[in-house]
């Protein structure tokens, strides 16, 4: 037995199914032994961003870590985008990054670099191995640094001797318990008294507090006089529809968020960290409502859902009202637009299905429109790197192997990591890729018209239209094995959904707006 | 003028002609002022590593620094990998890179992150910028920082409110002069004498060294008894063909290249730095050589072409015997091999050409028969990330606009970056992407076998193969607007090539392996 197969071993007892892996030379023994034993399986990617993307979003379905495997720093370097992302998530993940032979870094030969700063910029937890025989064990203390919950990133660096070397060792791990979510009882009574007191709340609620649970405690609040309760702006993980009550997120440009939070005397965070606004803007404050307006019911990590509940209880509240179901679908022979494109998804969602949004252009106004759809989840960018909605939606799909994902997805966007078509057509997964082709970066000529630019000359538009040449996106998607479409019309779009719906693999929309 | 309008004066001023840009809201101020202002050539890109790929072949044609523009943390680290070849290949590059309001910064907003870390592992110099009136001046200290002898990469992080803030300045700025290289006399003396004390020597001769000067100076030594010269495994631009002497690159694996140094009493290093395996493999040592065998006669940065003709003329070495002109070309019916693909290659360059080689199936056979080719220069991976030889034929191409760029490109590598073709069809650049289609990532097969695992099963070709689905690149091109084709046989390549060369715009042609 070898420090390789130590690392499987102990991946595999530790609970670890999936390994996104783009390895190289200095992962050689981790592919050697991979490929030897089935418990942990390996899924290859064309690129790194599409592994620890996929890691993030398999790890917001399935609540627990999956591993990632990249080549020293530059292929660790690939990931990280999306590992800030899944940091904002509060995913657990997993990282293990070779590195060269211990005896031969210090010659600084040519891919040798500062790993253990790359590394420690996206994780909570970064190591490098010391021994052969130590691997299993730090391993595991990884899977315990990311598994908790609040979840970490938790990054093992891994000689290439320390995998070749062979190891005096059981090679037998104990399994890893999930973590446990709790909430402070006197936080609830605090929130309660402001209530009893006559106080005007309005809560934002993130993680836990929007699953079934923490909706359906959200949903009684609601019915309370004096209470308004948001979702936060990006959940990592919203249930919506199926009757569940709405919350709508808090709005994103920082003058609209604050003009709402001011109408209350307090701000209740369930789940969410202190309300910063997104960017900073002159003259608009960073704090969306000041320190002593803030009253926290749960932190990031806690049991929201319970938190929300026993409050709900606390207070009496009534039941929740279901949201009702059914959606109006726009006129068939319209074109497309931003509004209609929610519209007609939403009301094509089968049940339990999950949906990857990236892009503001159509992905809130789907939110808005998917309260009254089947149940669902969305998954939304935490963090703000783009690139991020179509690997998580792949790693969803494999966390939940045969379940329906959708990747609403901006064409910008869908750029920064388009390799994950390939995987998604080499693992045959279910996944419908929805492509607002817009071809500009519209949030760019958003904020140039913000920052006072009103009209935008030739030069402005060459810098945020993608025209010229016009991205052929059913010549792309050919390119990696996806079936795609184009489709102009609120009819076109639903009959394509119908169609992906009906069929068992991957396929690819192109929405002309 | 505000702070942004500063840096763009500050650079056009330094010498700098393009920004390659892929920015956000953190750099609107930028995006205005560069859009006002034609001094600096924005070139927008869908990805960042093609910004930064292109800002390193950019810099090793055109002798100068570009300028990228990326937006936060996870933008910048998007373009590290590239940054990492460029680190190794001394190319200067000066980094802007966007962050929060410096007010807004430390409320942890989502897409805040280490961005000092990041930069730091792949830069010699990094400065966050402090006044909005400094920003020109820091500009102009990132300018000197990055265009030295030995050039470096210099990272300048900009808060947005210093981007927007309005300054007193003139505006003006000074120009920045090229830097000068130089040698030292003493080296040569050392080397003189060794060579006049009947020891054997053998040379590998690098950065400037493989400049025509440099080349001509190598071959008038190659004719003295007991010398050897080589060039490094991977130049950062080596001038071939044309007549030149024929200099073959340092042997890739450490068994090879120690076996072909161990004949030698000496290792004259020529501007490269200490011999080093590119990996460490049990059982062979890192240095090539050991240190006592090692003699310095140019460092990196030095006048390396003026060290080896002053050797040269010390030793009184008759002329170089020009490498003969004429490549035999394989049989046309026959189907591709790596070295038919060298050969038809090399055969087809027009004089002045550059070639940007990455990936080992064909990479080593085109430098093999490219000595007998028409004058032309190869540009290589120096750093080892792969995804690096398309943005650096894209940046090349920009350096000196018209002149003919190919790109020798393996399939893997070639996907880490794939957003390139895009840019290419959109600068129209005469770029020809020669893809080497194997289908698989032909190094790990390899080490895996060097690993011992003699034979491949389904696991290991699973992590190893990019079948299932196949790529088609014909598709993935016309996704970007690159016209393509695909090649069997030699006579289909050579025909390919001549079409190629006969238009004027880029074109992709999958080499079928």
């Amino acid at each position: 037995m070898n420090g390789a197969q130590l690392i499987v071993n102990a991946a595999a007892a530790s609970g670890i199914e999936y390994c996104f892996a783009n390895p190289g030379t200095t992962e050689i023994p981790l592919v050697a032994a991979m490929a030897s034993a089935p418990a942990l399986k390996p899924v290859l990617s064309l690129f790194e961003g599409v592994c620890t993307g996929a890691a993030d979003g398999y790890g917001r379905i399935a609540g627990k870590p999956a591993m990632t495997l990249t080549h020293l720093g530059p292929g660790f370097a690939n990931g990280i985008a999306n590992l800030h992302n899944a940091r904002r998530a509060n995913t657990p993940i997993v990282n293990v990054i070779g590195d060269h032979a211990s005896w031969h870094v210090n010659y600084d030969p040519p891919l040798a670099s500062d790993i253990q700063a790359l590394a420690g910029a996206v994780s909570g937890w970064v190591r490098t191995s010391r021994t052969a025989s130590g691997v299993g064990e730090d391993l595991q203390e990884a899977m315990r640094a990311a598994w908790q919950a609040k979840g970490q990133i938790a990054s093992l660096i891994l000689p290439m001797d320390l995998q070749a070397h062979a190891v005096t060792h059981t090679g037998v791990f104990a399994p890893i318990r999930p973590p446990v979510r709790r909430f402070a009882g006197d936080r609830i009574e605090s929130v309660a008294k402001a209530l009893r007191d006559g106080l005007r709340l309005v809560f934002i609620v993130g993680d836990e507090g929007l699953s079934v649970a923490g909706l359906e405690a959200a949903g009684r609040l609601a019915q309370l006089p004096g209470v308004r309760l948001f979702a936060e702006t990006f959940p990592r993980l919203s249930y919506r529809g199926g009757g569940l009550p709405d919350l709508d997120r808090l709005p994103y440009f920082p003058e609209v968020a604050i003009e709402i939070l001011e109408q209350y005397d307090l701000v209740v965070c369930a789940g969410v960290p202190e309300p910063i606004s997104y960017f900073g803007y002159e003259g608009i404050p960073s704090r969306l409502a000041e320190r002593e307006r803030l009253l926290a019911l749960a932190d990031v990590g806690d049991d929201v859902a319970g938190a929300l509940t026993a409050l709900a209880d606390a207070l009496d509240a009534p039941a929740y009202i279901p949201t009702p179901q059914g959606i109006e679908l726009p006129p068939g022979h319209a074109e497309l637009t931003p509004q209609s494109v929610g519209q007609v998804l939403a009301a094509s969602l089968p049940d339990d299905s999950i949906v990857s949004v990236e892009g503001g252009t159509c992905g809130y106004p789907f939110f808005t429109a998917s309260a009254r759809a089947a149940r669902h989840r969305v998954l939304t960018n935490t963090g703000g790197a783009i690139g991020q909605g179509i690997p998580v939606g792949f790693g969803a799909a494999l966390a939940e192997r045969g379940n329906r994902v959708y990747c609403l997805q901006s064409d910008g966007s869908a750029q920064y990591t388009i390799q994950t078509l390939w995987s998604i057509a080499r693992e045959q997964l279910p996944v419908v890729i929805l492509i607002a082709a817009n071809h500009r970066y519209a949030i760019l000529q958003n904020e140039l018209r913000r920052f006072g630019m009103t009209e935008l000359g030739p030069e402005a538009l060459k810098l945020t239209v993608l025209d010229s040449p016009r991205i052929d996106w059913k010549a792309l998607a050919k390119g990696y094995g996806v079936p795609a479409s184009t489709v102009h019309t609120n009819a076109e779009l639903q009959r394509a959904l119908a169609n992906a719906n009906a069929d068992g693999g991957p396929c690819l929309i192109e929405m002309a707006l």
